[in-house]
């Protein structure tokens, strides 16, 4: 597998077809630390290209393929695409030397060598699965442990360069699409009442990254002093309740403002199926529109099967992969209105709108 | 004709077709006062009542036929209709005993009765045809000379309510559509400049009106001491600048920023075909853009027929009259959104766009 048939294919877990709803996919990620090794960021080149080289060796090694990508060997694009499609980190995409990132065929999981920490294992899911992705962090982490000797304290748990990690070393998120929330202007005191509980609401991108999109990644914040299932089963309990408040808006949204809405739906599939220049946000925001349009079953007949890659595949680097061409902001926006259309024209063949 | 069939009927000078280009009409309006009586402001019932009852009488006598509305008699509804036509001012609008409007038969002439003087001749024509419209108006000043005594002072020529339309009593105007300059910024100082020649440059509806939908009125604000000839003469040629002013914008938007022409035109396509809640602000610049594209063959099929008319039958009091009851503006947005997908659907019927 090579990053063009992953920018190019169809049928990884991202389009799956099952992320319908409220909820679009659940992810954990696992810190782990190497005994005997400085943490990454205070740790020698020599230091840091064991770890890549032992690391590497033991990938090979495993029976399900991995594919590795070094950070020192790949392209600026490739680090931005890796980057878009949520298998790397923004920081790892920065760096370059004796880092990088193993990734599974399905694009399931991914493990960053030498990010914040020596070993970060991420594992994906769609859909609200994230007992599913635990399992399979799970798996990974104990084959690697089968292997090698992490930094572990009996006292507090597995040790991270950042304080925050300790313990657990597991961060669970779950990334929800809230455009009914947005809609009604109750997402605020939404993200006030989930900070208080200890969760955390992010960007599409994680830290830093904006709700573009309306999209929202949920996640702990503590990972010391509770058990894995425990934090799992909490944010599972939250993100339902999330859930619920979110069919809730879009159920009064249609009771009491139902042409609001499908104006709201409307004037997205107008402005995709015609505009020639478009922005990635401006593109977020009408996908977001598509999507509540097809949950709300406004959109009858619109195929969802490429809706959630666009979220992706309309970002900067995807857009210039798939052209095969270095593009500037202003090209990517043409492109992109194309690549829009396209999708607009073939989702909604034969399709009358309500 | 009634003012129903006025409001549903195709063929009036509005949607004459050959209003292409910056320029959409052409207007005169002469304003005359009769000798013995007061102004309309100071005079009393009885004698506008016989100023009324006359022109009745006058118009009646014509071989051409004239439709009269009485403020008095017609509903607040049908005065909103005669105003949105463009062939009542809004202050008659507002009026009700002993005044009132005669129409031609294809509404190129109205003839106001106790507006702000006792007679204001109205001669409207499509495209730069300043000429044909003073001719027309000449012609029923002449008629109406013939019967009535005129107030008319041999130094300063007629007199009138207003110092400001003394002399001629004339005002010429010009109705153009100028997006491509107001998409290049360029329309303030333009003004600015017409200003300084002794020109007036309003919104769509005249005097306080806004310039929704690109659409401005040139006119002149001195009448005393100039013979309708030359006044004449003075907007045309700088209407023919403003054109010149207007084409060449275009051609730069065209040259240096096609692609956000034509993203303009086709957005505006996009949403008047999809959308299901419109304001008349929002519709007047959606079809702007269209008429836009029309003109610089960017859209290449869209019928034009119907296209000037729309500017004026989504307004609210004839968007009431075709639905046939009174709507809040809620309801009028929703029945905006309908006509116009309506109208773009048959409009664009067979058509591919660039």
């Amino acid at each position: 597998m090579t990053l063009d048939n992953m920018v190019r294919r169809h049928g990884s877990w991202i389009e799956s077809g099952i992320a319908e709803g409220p909820v679009v996919s659940s992810r954990i990620r696992l810190a782990r630390n190497l005994e005997g090794y400085s943490f990454p960021g205070w740790a020698s080149e020599e230091e840091n290209d064991a770890i890549w080289g032992e690391l590497s060796k033991i990938f090979k090694s495993f029976a399900d393929p991995f594919v590795a990508f070094g950070m020192a060997e790949i392209p600026a694009m490739d680090k931005e695409i890796l980057f878009e499609r949520h298998l790397i980190s923004n920081e790892l995409s920065q760096q370059d030397d004796s880092c990088g990132v193993f990734v599974s065929e399905d694009e399931c999981l991914s493990i960053m060598i030498n990010e914040e920490d020596h070993i970060r294992i991420q594992s994906l899911q769609p859909g609200l699965n994230l007992q599913k992705a635990w399992k399979a962090a799970d798996y990974i982490d104990d084959q690697l442990e089968s292997n090698l000797c992490y930094a572990f304290s009996p006292k507090l748990g597995y040790l991270t360069s950042c304080p925050s990690n300790v313990g657990t070393g597991m961060r669970a998120s779950v990334m929800l699409h809230l455009p009914g929330l947005v809609l009604m202007e109750e997402m605020t005191p939404v993200i006030n009442g989930i900070s208080k509980i200890g969760l955390a609401v992010r960007g599409m991108w994680g830290e830093g990254s904006e709700a573009a999109g309306n999209m929202f990644q949920v996640s702990n914040q503590i990972t010391l002093g509770r058990r894995e299932g425990d934090i799992i089963a909490h944010l599972e309990q939250i993100v339902h309740e999330l859930i619920d408040h979110e069919l809730n808006a879009r159920q009064r949204l249609m009771e009491k403002q139902p042409l609001l809405l499908e104006d709201h739906v409307a004037r997205a599939v107008g402005i995709l199926s015609n505009a020639k220049l478009m922005s990635s946000g401006e593109a977020l925001n009408l996908l977001s529109a598509l999507r509540l349009g097809l949950d709300m079953e406004i959109l009858n007949r619109i195929s969802p099967r490429e809706l959630d890659t666009l979220f992706i595949s309309i970002q900067p680097a995807h857009l210039q992969r798939i052209e095969n061409k270095d593009l500037d902001p202003d090209a990517r926006d043409v492109v992109r209105a194309a690549m829009l259309r396209k999708y607009m024209k073939n989702a909604t063949q034969g399709t009358s709108n309500k």
